[in-house]
């Protein structure tokens, strides 16, 4: 499929999702009175890799819907589960026990769902619906980031890009990359805890350039990213220098799923007390000023955006 | 997959599946405070033929699982949709109009969702979660049915079975199994109307006798169906001869999306009152008895049980 269908095919949607509830399709979930709901499909051979361990991919399809939910500040409430069956019990035994591992992690019930069979050969394909409380005061948008605000992320970026890379070449790697890219962590309790404070939050699950670019778009500002602050895991910059090429691989992997937020810079006190709070590393990588799209900078030189801006599904 | 494959992987669910909402996953849908939460998938050439129109397919996907919230007496508020790109882009568009026919016919809002690309050759998948509000007495479950209830469905049993195999066929047929096939219609104001007055009630997708078996385990009773009562339509009498075997046909086919409900008969005066007022036939069909199981008579002869009861998928 290329990017101009999907793009056509996304805007005929927009026609149809009138209600604001829906943020015209342009958010990480819908927001409809107190409660945010989110859906993800994920596909072998485009999401996940077809060798991937079965437990894995359930506890993948679990995080990347309950990423959603962290990024609206919500408590997940539950999941409904759409279950292509694989025609291979023990396949589909392994994911429970997965399905069941990431429930437990995160606290989330299983509420309902619907198991099919697949034609013989087809791909596996899931679907799983999230529903969280929305927080008290409201779940932020990806829209509201202001000229003067910081930029933040959480955790570190790009380490589980590397796992993909590591388990594409068959190599052995570092637990770092592994998990990262295997059993990726929603950053739920950071996301509740700083969604009053923000302006703007998303979760990073295409690529930090891709997803910081919607953000610019729906909160029609200028992102301004110094690449040079940049999170880097310990591990990361054990097997790559520390310049502006692994950063960039960096911001343009997917699967982060980690937070990217805009706050006024008298939040910065309160946003880094959080991180301590929770053990969850914050970095501002830089700032929201007027214009449109994304400039990057490494320190303090002008950086040309790369041709390739993160994962494209 | 084999049966026996699928009821072990949704046993092992089940033990997930503890929160008192999700109904032990026995339900048509979970019931989470005041909503009603359902999620359904399909899949081309398990659940819809693959020259079927595409904007029938949305249609079919919408209807679907806003028979399960009818089924609960659910008032729908949005969907949210996971969708497989095909590769077609006009395949896609068509699917987005007959989507949007069907939005509006039910006056339902988009709320969300995800659009994901698929492998090249594999069957298209979609799937799709519906909220609905809860009546304001409770949402009936499939398991309340009580010895001495009447047993009632609404509508005409077995047009859309007909509709299919008339399209599996290539012959034309009548227009009422054709539509009953490609656009079906959930029963959502009479669900919603009836819900207060009923001890069990859930939707016909599979086959009214799958379906009623499933009702008769959740409520532990019999259920006792008296095959002459089961409603044909017109178009079905003109086509079939009114004994026995087009009922049984009728009985066993898939795609009904018409309620199934059991109720004291001192309701029944009232059911057919709401039945007349929204312009939809109500038949009883049977009665709740003690024991386990079906149990199938015509005209006051016992009737034994076919071999396969509806669609198993």
């Amino acid at each position: 499929m290329t990017g101009a269908g999907e793009a056509d095919f996304i805007a005929r949607l927009r026609a149809l999702a009138t209600h604001p509830a829906a943020r015209g399709l342009l958010d990480d979930a819908a927001v409809l009175g107190d409660m945010v709901l989110t859906h993800d499909m994920i596909v072998e051979g485009v999401h996940y890799l077809a060798d991937d361990s079965p437990a894995d991919v359930a506890w993948k399809l679990v995080a990347v819907n309950l990423s959603d939910l962290a990024a609206k500040g919500a408590t997940p409430l539950g999941v409904l589960m759409g279950y292509g069956l694989s025609g291979e019990p023990d396949w589909d035994a392994r994911f429970v026990e997965g399905l069941g591992e990431a429930l437990r992690q995160f606290d989330v019930t299983l509420l309902g769902g619907d198991t099919v069979r697949l034609p013989a050969h087809a791909p596996r394909c899931f679907g799983m619906t999230a529903i969280g409380r929305a927080p008290r005061d409201g779940a932020p948008s990806r829209d509201g980031a202001k000229p003067g605000d910081q930029l933040w992320v959480t955790g570190s970026i790009g380490d589980a890009g590397i796992g993909l890379a590591m388990r594409r070449d068959g190599a052995k790697g570092l637990e770092t990359h592994r998990a990262a890219y295997a059993r990726p962590l929603p950053q739920l309790a950071f996301g509740q805890s700083v969604a009053p404070l923000v302006h703007a939050m998303m979760d990073i699950s295409d690529g930090l350039l891709i997803d910081a670019t919607r953000m610019a778009t729906a909160s029609q500002c200028r992102l301004n990213i110094a690449m040079e602050a940049v999170p880097l895991s310990q591990a990361t910059l054990t097997v790559r220098r520390d310049e502006l090429a692994p950063r960039m691989a960096a911001a343009t992997a997917g699967d982060d799923y980690q937070l990217l937020f805009a706050a006024d810079p008298g939040m910065a006190a309160r946003i880094r007390e959080i991180g301590d709070r929770l053990g969850v590393a914050v970095s501002q990588i830089g700032a929201v000023g007027e214009g449109t799209g994304l400039a990057l900078s490494h320190c303090g030189d002008a950086v040309a955006m790369p041709d390739r801006l993160g994962f494209m599904h």
